[in-house]
């Protein structure tokens, strides 16, 4: 035990340094996901893993409560199901994963080598579903006969697979984890209604859940999903100041009911069209979740959905006193793991394992875990424990009762959690700027100096509140000239929401609308 | 209300009739799941989900009791990999989806119209998991190190793709959803006890929660998994008298460790390969639970998994008490919705619907909830429930006052689960024949008389416990003159298990094991 300790520090790089490697690496160092052979594929580690689990719980939670239902349809689409609907194939075509054989059977490879080759060739290819409109469609005709079959409210958690050409964990990956909700209505007005439900959803999920402030609102129709009528959305504000779309609610009208043929006789008799919505979060959220919390020194993982909240280092030096030490951390693992926290009982995690206590202290600050115990002979002589809390510097720690924390580890949680959401919101008002001249847009998104690829936060500029006169050869001029987009145009309700009178800044046309711009993932 | 109600009966055809169908019929009447156009692949709908969803939240804390975490694999795999270990790629060549191209592009189709088409081929295709042995073998091989990182126990629940000729909902699907244990130790010894461990959880969630009797043990060489040193089972019995191989815990001793090159550096630093296992149920595991339990009047569900426990359906024919009726329904389901069951709330669906009564009740009959309550104004005045149980005849009812009913609930569903095993025992118990003359053994499993395909029960024999002496050209020469396998060399301590001395009933060769034959799915 007196050997040198090998202890881990910080991050490397900073955020400052280099932001893109920073953000690879605290992922790595937090143990939350790592890339497979398979091109753009990732494996999602138990500690991510976990978390997933965990937001999935309580988004399937708020769903439930919203009136839906899960499913499962299948993984592949004909790929005559996905020309259904003409701007859907347009949208997804260019990166679809397409199954062509049934099984595999020995022959010559591209390479000469002799092997196993694709063989039983498919009559139709079948695509690795992208999204599920059109094949949750094909069933959705079926079910729906009548308006009593009205309102549909399906949910299904699966995986999807979209080719991208460049990948980057949890942001931007060939398959990824999600959840789909598709619903169908008898009038305009409940599709309507319903795409607004789940936004609202998703919103309360990133600001209550994962203490991620988001705007919400719609997006133009150069951001809208292929085959929608209109997109919603929620955008999360990120360290380094660029935009992340964090979720989507789309209002698809009756183009996907007219494409996959839902139809429903009405209360007159009438046989219409149904109104389709549809809308999904994926793991792409703890992409977001890493860069909105994270620091220099690895992961920080809001309290209510921590895959452990609490982490018990007992301190084992001495060997005639080990026993008695774990005990005690046994007992009060035990007794922590039976207080309720937001639908779940308290998870602790006690790590006895024969490591260098800074190499272990470094490991779980990594991975982000809200609290840790440190729990040796003299704090056990004075009942009490030794916590130090992630949102703190690494080496603040406090002397507290054994009862008292006990008594006030909700609490404590709960602070943190507000803690978190306060920081992040604070952020995102320090850059965001009421703009109201084409000048100062362009001066906030051009560096004042030259800045090398994936240097930090000051260089994207930030949420630029500007009115827009909604041109679309606009937005795609300033796009390709800044790398700015429009993020959002805020709902009612919405940070960055103003209806008061207001000329376009670009054009100076009036009665334009105030809009989110930014630079985004 | 007066109009004549359509109501709609028993399952048909009945199980003598034509059992095949039967099945089909209380798949298609519970609403548990459909076929897809999407040649395999079923769509699982939200009755038959929720049940998969209970059924996975049991085994997930089951699998997290004893140590094991959650993580997330790639749905692809490379061709190469598959390909390492030589018997696995031959059990599985032959039923692979195999994806080849990476996007759509406008071209001549196979029919010689023009449309979209696969473009971009893939250098090395890749292979939709069948099983993940070797995609989780090389993340398994970046993680192990150090005897210090094992045991590794993981677990991952997902979907998989076999492209099996002959498909049937739940039983067998090109795509169904399952789950994969994989573990990894430094000793042969640790993963044979795995591998047992897991057998005993499977057994025990199968009697306990589906109330699915089962017998375990160990397969013989032509039923092992592909790659595998043994394969156990557990293996159930089904009401037409054929088995069904429910679950499989495989000791794959250093054969997959080797192909994926999992090593790691004993306590005396030497090098060593891992030993590894894996182990999964899947979906099949409900079409095992609807041949166990299901009867003509359509599914019937185990309580403690039943998406709901108790459907109430309240009597409202008259318009003026509708509303005090309905409400007392209400307040009725929300305390029952307070009562813990199980590891979740009692669940009570509440059906309202403007649907005359007999197709409601019918319909809930067919879908299996153990519970059904008529509740009219009567009822109410005496402070009572008119209760069904699903496993006693559709018209037996018995009035409860309404606080008994609350009092005894949990009790009442307690006595169905047991009631549900003890039937399902007794079955396989009168179907069970301890047989030990090859001509016995041939008329136990050959009809009296001449049979149409898909006739009942009673031409299947039952499981036939017989002693044989492991040879493998017996086993299948039986397999190919009655369709009837060993399905399983029962463990100590289960149904079936006999180790006193026998002579092979086929050669008369002394010191053989009495194993269970039967016909299986």
């Amino acid at each position: 035990m007196s050997q040198p300790q090998k202890v881990q520090t910080a991050i490397t790089p900073t955020r400052a340094e280099n932001y893109a490697e920073w953000y690879q690496q605290v992922v790595r160092a937090a143990e939350l996901a790592e890339a497979s052979d398979v091109r753009g594929c990732m494996v999602i580690k138990p500690w991510g893993y976990a978390l997933w689990e965990n937001m999935q719980r309580s988004l399937d939670r708020m769903f439930k409560d919203t009136g839906h239902r899960n499913a499962y349809f299948p993984l592949f689409i004909p790929l005559s199901y996905l020309e259904k609907e003409a701007e859907h194939v347009e949208g997804f075509a260019k990166e679809c994963a397409v199954v062509t054989h049934h099984r595999l059977e020995p022959g010559k490879k591209a390479d000469g080598r002799i092997g196993l080759v694709p063989a039983g060739e498919l009559q139709e290819p079948l695509i690795v579903r992208p999204t599920s409109e059109t094949i949750i469609g094909a069933s959705f005709a079926k079910w729906v006969q009548s308006y009593r079959d009205l309102p549909l409210l399906i949910n299904q958690w699966a995986n999807v697979v979209r080719w991208e050409m460049r990948t980057r964990l949890f942001l931007r990956t060939a398959e990824f984890l999600w959840q789909e909700g598709h619903t169908a209505h008898a009038t305009q007005a409940e599709a309507e209604e319903e795409t607004a439900k789940m936004l609202a959803v998703y919103a309360d999920f990133a600001e209550n859940w994962m203490a991620m402030p988001v705007a919400f609102g719609s997006k133009t129709a150069a951001e809208r999903f292929p085959g929608a009528v209109e997109t919603f959305c929620i955008e999360a504000f990120m360290q380094d100041r660029k935009s992340l779309q964090a979720g989507t609610s789309h209002f698809l009208g009756q183009n996907f009911a007219k494409a996959s043929d839902i139809k429903f006789l009405d209360q007159n008799s009438t046989l219409q069209h149904a109104w389709t919505t549809s809308w999904g979060v994926s793991t792409r959220l703890i992409g977001g979740m890493i860069m909105t919390h994270a620091d220099d020194d690895g992961m920080v993982l809001p309290p209510r959905l921590a895959p452990a909240h609490i982490v018990i280092l007992p301190v084992l030096r001495d060997p005639e006193k080990a026993p008695m030490v774990l005990e005690w951390c046994r007992k009060l693992q035990k007794e922590l793991g039976q207080i309720d926290y937001y639908g779940r009982k308290i998870e602790v995690e006690l790590d006895a394992r024969d490591l260098g206590g800074g190499d272990k202290v470094w490991q779980w600050i990594k991975k982000g875990v809200p609290i840790r115990l440190e729990i040796g002979p003299r704090d056990i002589e004075k009942d009490s424990v030794f916590m130090a809390r992630r949102d703190k510097g690494p080496k603040e720690k406090l002397g507290v009762a054994r009862s008292e924390f006990i008594a006030t580890v909700g609490a404590i949680l709960d602070e943190m959690q507000k803690a978190m959401y306060d920081k992040a919101h604070a952020h995102r008002a320090a850059h965001t700027k009421s703009i109201t001249t084409e000048a100062d847009f362009r001066a906030f998104f051009t560096p004042s100096r030259p800045v090398q690829e994936n240097e930090a936060a000051e260089i994207h500029g930030g949420f630029a509140i500007a009115a827009y006169n909604g041109d679309a050869a606009l937005e795609a001029r300033i796009k390709d000239e800044l790398g700015v987009t429009v993020r959002c145009i805020p709902n009612e309700g919405s940070f960055g929401y103003d209806a008061s009178p207001a000329n376009c800044i670009f054009t100076g046309a009036p009665n334009a609308r105030r809009v989110i711009w930014a630079k985004s993932y």
